[in-house]
């Protein structure tokens, strides 16, 4: 079994119950998630060996987030405690032809004012395999980012596989800063995962024949973004994540890997949303757990998306799903039937 | 900007949590509502200048139904105070095949007790340029249908745009009162708004080719009963909500708008239903907005139907969706995708 | 009207809130229900003189099942008390692809560790009209089948028509101690129901043509099962549920019975699901309704398809609807409109 | 053991929760309560075989009433189905020097606006051996009184045992109103039970050297109120509960009973209140049970008080509690010690 | 009466329910407060004429605590919209020997960050009587103590009379800048209110013979203390709020007041405490209430102190009392007897 | 720091909300708790290196155990994974006079059928300082008191330090049976934890001139208790906790401390419960704490007492409270004032 590390932020996740807008009621449902935590919960939750670090402040609500991630079984003695504030990300959940909505109030957290001297990679990534990290991560500040390429430097000098996901976030910086400060960090990464909007918002790569908004998604157009992408910074593999928004409740889930010669598409899942935050990192999640355990580049993204399919129907942040819930699922038994 | 009045009752809204049945638990969500204050919270919403006219006792109760308008800023200064009781009406929500279910309990409340002497019109309309009402309002007794014809009156005599939804309720009259009372009001009013079945009910005008539990819409059907309306009582314009009940979780939506020369079909919208009372409300809310704001009769159409389209996504009475929301959705983003 | 027993385990059921899985939050609902408790409340709602027979302990809890039972008007009197437990099982909702999954807890239940003599057939069976049970109740141990089997030798003795859903259960038995239990009850039952998976699971009857997990269902298929299992036990009704597991949301569900000349059909429902637990317990309710109100083989099974699809709608085990409310929908009325 | 009829009104009892204002959130719990039925619901706790008479409008809220007192084992049958609504009162509890508040929403109810044709009193008391009222029922109307005339009247005649709380209520009628209605039903009362108050606000009778908001308690006070209670409508006995408001969250709470020959006090409980409304109700029926018991006055008393003391720790209307529990806090066990 | 303008920050409060440990479950209850928009809602719900000046962000969080402001009837059309984020403040409440806990998380918060061109004072205060701002906004930041320096200079220009409450908080600032800050802000204030420390740790201004943890009060010291603080800064009323802790549950609460002539004690109460946040902001407001109403030195103490004693009895920050409450408690009913 | 094992069973905990009694609604609060399970997430809170010991079944309630204890940082790595269920305890809280009530359904679970094969203590106790097990493990089954038995003899052997809290539990064993198995583990124990009554119902050792249920307590009582527990047996340290139960609302809360020459006893502390199971467990923790860190003998105790005291304000079982909390109590400040 592979050590694995993701880097990046825990946020506080403050969302009204249910399909109320914010502040309908008094109530809010307080829990914790973020790309590179939700990757590390999703890889405890398949029994892999895997810590997560950030910085978190010395404080109640610093320390539910690191008790949350024990929940799970990640190794939380790589964090860094000090620091101001836990980020928090309001989330008001959609429905039918409404959007859900995301407010961010992570300016000034722990993580995002860290400093280089906060992490001494050598040690973090003593014995591990795997760094695994996204797009958000540098884009909480040129802080972060400088932090972001020694980890990429140390990993890279350890012969550590590295991967990331674009997740491009137009409210923590534009596509321009993006592209200039990602474009530094590619040239570390084994595996470039991306979803259908952030080829092009990072680098400017462009799916052809696709409407994103109405949901069309052409193959042809996706390969030749997964290619553009492997010959622009030398990825091994590249995974596009294939959304097909129909409305806010409901939505058709695929999947490309590219591993360098062949373009696997996955089967499609027309899903009922239940929570679709946390999607993405739950097949990045999926991609790893497959690599990591040699499963094939076919079965590694079936098995990645059939992971990211039943995060949608999971409350909250955190894929909490098993290794065979999500094979069951794979192997094609998605009718839903109930097991007694 | 216009000052708008409405005039009706606002509810107690009972219902119990989710799907549950009538008391299958202990609890029960109690929030506010009425056609009229549904109206004047969405104009609020928009940034209209509205106020809302009814009669609340002097208790916690009905001083509760006053802070739930203050809380959008809805003009509460004009409401009467006195009487005995808050009307209540107890809303069991339906899904799938089993419909919603709706309780009155709504006799002797204040509003329904009114005397013509609780409401000074005159003082009311001052400043004013738009008056709406509903069918409900003159259902509640015909001391307040005799009040609706004093405001009509008034509102007349000082060039007030009069907009009125017909809105029939089968457990407050028949259809022979209705059409009586109706159509004694109807002369008065400059906009009617109906839903597929209130200008059968009440005036006995049919839809030809229409069958509505099965769904089946026939724009010709509806273009008659529009031109009929209009040419009884001289309306300017006759808006009919066209809505496709497949489910009591799934309708379509759509709504015409006939403006004495053309008659202006909607798009559709397939909705996935979180509440659908009030929707009708929220349409005749877009309606007044679009006409106040003169933005014409297709795109006052458009905003009207993706204003209610929204409102089928919200828990409670009460549209709460603003302006660049509900154009949002009309200019065709209606897929659902997160922002942020 | 009938005096009808049901005989069988009431267990606590204890189940997150809304689609949370296992222990997501520290909040379980904790409501009691069991396939002929469930058979017992829905005959209460519809009118029926019912009373519920089992075994429970001396203590609040069992007290708070026989409350219960009460609360639907069920009659508690022929309840023995006794025992160490009541039985348990946990129940996480699914959603999507995500199926629903049970957790039983039951073993050691006051009811599956009852003796011959808790129960005096000769006097619970006084003045009663029908007897029913299920699978599950002598699944629970050779005792309880051989309760079973006496209270069969019983009612047949006093002339009472007996009806058994299959309700096979493969964590409570094995499908060989099933159909060699199972084979010496049937002899006595008079109608039988069963799902489309119970006659293979139980007696080896396959449907052919017939691919459950892809939902595809053949009506030619089911003819043979039915007749099979008529020909095997001489049972005078046998009566197939089918459904169709689009998601765990989303199911197709209807019916057929066979009534040893004709082989009726009933209407399909699409039914978006709230909780399908009790399913199959409402069919069975629905058709020992029908057939003791006389409504005919035709009625009868769409009485019962329409009750049971009601039952998807409603949380919890038990079927909160009543007879007006299912022959609304048998008679067309599935478009969810609100009636107010 | 005896066959017991309670006569009055259960209404939906509508409380914001914990010690929130009312509508300080969107949450009411909803049960219900009365005075007479909450005796009714007591008795049946006990062990008794009791029934409940009332009018009940025959919708779902009239029905889940009916439900909720079925729960408990109170016999139903004898409820007139019918009228209009199903009264409400409103509950704000209180806390500390914040006095509870409480909002009648009841006029127009089922049973207030019930005729004396609606009962039929030889078939109700058929077999029964006590009666019970309060004089909140008569309060409800110059038709109720009648109606409670009629009931003591034929109860009389049957020589059936009738106990009356004078339960003054200054929000349905003034204390001239009650002395003049009160004094007709007297006559045929044979237990009276009053709280501190009631006999001067009713009867005009004081007890002396008394200052209820100071929460002192004259003993002579007391006796010479009882005595004269007696010796006026020549009761049987007379019972006076002792409340000691210390604040909202504290009293102290005791009660003497007349036999007519002795003065019995019982002892004192320093009470820490969870909900104390309902608590006379439960002095009611602990006295009852005693003296339908032949517990003999000492001991009546003692397990009326002591049955009272639990109600005040005990959420809604009704006191759910057992003999044992009683008689275990009458022995002595106050201690509140955990018992496993 | 009088137009009255409060100046602070209102934040978000997210608190446990109940006396739950921070994130011991994933619900937190999202209310708002501050002690200035404290003192405003307060004075609203005495029914004068209140706005709140302060700057909040555009977003959806600054608008629901608009909204909120708006359900009590606080003008807002004073606020400032703009800035980046609503300043937070994370409440556990404590209970018996464990003391309330209060993160705050408010640096940044857009009226933090708010700068002289935010606010036009002369508008502001045109019409307006009384001018109230508490220690806590001046402490938020140089900025904001200078804009409190420009609000001060222009009421006293145009004779608005001035209060404030020393609120010293030592996670804002040190007692040395509180004092250096606040010294220059106190010669133009009328009214000072102080806690029992607040003196010492702003002005260094000690009660002598006063052992505040251990709930001892000396009225002399306070007198000396109220006497040094109107001889220093010229006020012409101190108050000073006397909290006796016992423990998180029980406190003793009084105060005086000091009119520069004579030293007024209230009455004590012994209160049992709900919810103490806004405790002191209670006070301030029944202050005002007085003053502003001329009720006369005793008469305004005794009224501040039984209206914040109620507050004590409520959840949340915001004391939602009457005058009336007020008054019968300031008359002497503290029994709290259920008023029905 | 030390390496500390406790040992014994973790139970679902199932409690109704606040203060209802069992299902007086549908919702139960489940948590996790028991006593040998609570020293450990006590002692995890005070930052020491512990690990839980016992088994748990492979299922979802299995592994939420698993999870909430590393929540908390336990080590869980030596649990034993199989068995069949996860024991149950129904826990209605008290108040006031009536007393909190336990059920217990914890029969069959998987530790209770453990086999001494499941425990391989020589690898559980490499590296251990101290083990601790409570009177409620050998009570589980004779199974597992020849594992209790086991485990002492190992731990004495590799000098490890042996603690047991007595807590005798009337309904798992009689007293004689408690008496007999724990007389042949006491005399591996160091340090023997009991409460006021555990030393009577184990051993027969009763103290003297005390009258538990009154609350009335006397020292030399309690010290002959704790001289011939030591006497008896050999143990270094005799802890005995001394609750004063005034009601189920209102506790005095104490202790002794015999180190075999001296006896101290702490200072007392009334206490206002929101939570007293586990109070005695957190206690055991204290002293634990104290004596691995050495802080002698008074001390040690004063730490205990603090920390039991802020346990009973604590919802659940387990006491989340850190050492610098106790210490601040230790300290002195039990005002309960806001820290802020």
């Amino acid at each position: 079994m592979a050590k694995i590390i993701t880097f990046g932020e825990i946020m506080l996740r403050l969302a009204p119950q249910g399909y109320l807008r914010f502040f309908q009621n008094d109530v809010l449902e307080a829990t914790f998630g973020g790309g590179e935590a939700n990757v590390a919960v999703s890889l405890a939750n398949f029994g892999l060996d895997v810590a997560f670090v950030t910085k978190l402040p010395k404080n109640d609500i610093g320390q539910a987030a690191v008790n949350q991630l024990r929940y799970f079984g990640v190794d939380t003695a790589k964090i860094t405690r000090g620091g101001e504030r836990v980020g928090i990300y309001y989330l008001e959940k959609g429905a039918s032809q409404r959007a859900s909505k995301v407010i961010y109030d992570r300016a000034y957290s722990a993580i995002s004012m860290a400093k280089s001297e906060d992490f001494n990679w050598d040690e973090i990534f003593s014995g591990v395999e795997w760094f695994h990290f996204t797009g958000i991560t540098p884009a909480l500040g040129q802080n972060v980012a400088d932090i972001c390429l020694e980890a990429c430097k140390k990993a890279k000098e350890k012969g550590i596989t590295i991967s990331c996901d674009l997740n491009f976030r137009k409210n923590l910086w534009s596509s321009e800063q993006a592209g200039k400060t990602m474009g530094t960090l590619m040239p570390y990464v084994d595996v470039c995962i991306a979803n259908e909007e952030d080829a092009e918002k990072v680098f400017g790569i462009k799916a052809s024949d696709t409407d994103i908004s109405g949901g069309k998604l052409s193959h042809e157009g996706y390969k030749t973004v997964a290619k553009e992408l492997k010959d622009r910074f030398g990825f091994k593999y590249v995974a596009i994540t294939l959304r097909g928004s129909i409305s806010a409740s409901d939505n058709n889930w695929a999947a490309m890997l590219y591993d360098g010669s062949e373009y696997h598409f996955s089967k499609n899942y027309a899903v009922h949303i239940v929570d679709r935050v946390g999607g993405g990192d739950s097949f990045g999640a999926g991609l790893i757990y497959g690599l990591v355990s040699n499963m094939g580049a076919c079965d590694t993204l079936e098995f990645a998306v059939a992971a990211s399919c039943l995060k949608h129907s999971i409350e909250g942040d955190f894929n909490r799903v098993s290794v065979s819930e999500v094979k069951s699922l794979m192997d094609g038994d998605g009718s839903g039937r109930v097991q007694r």
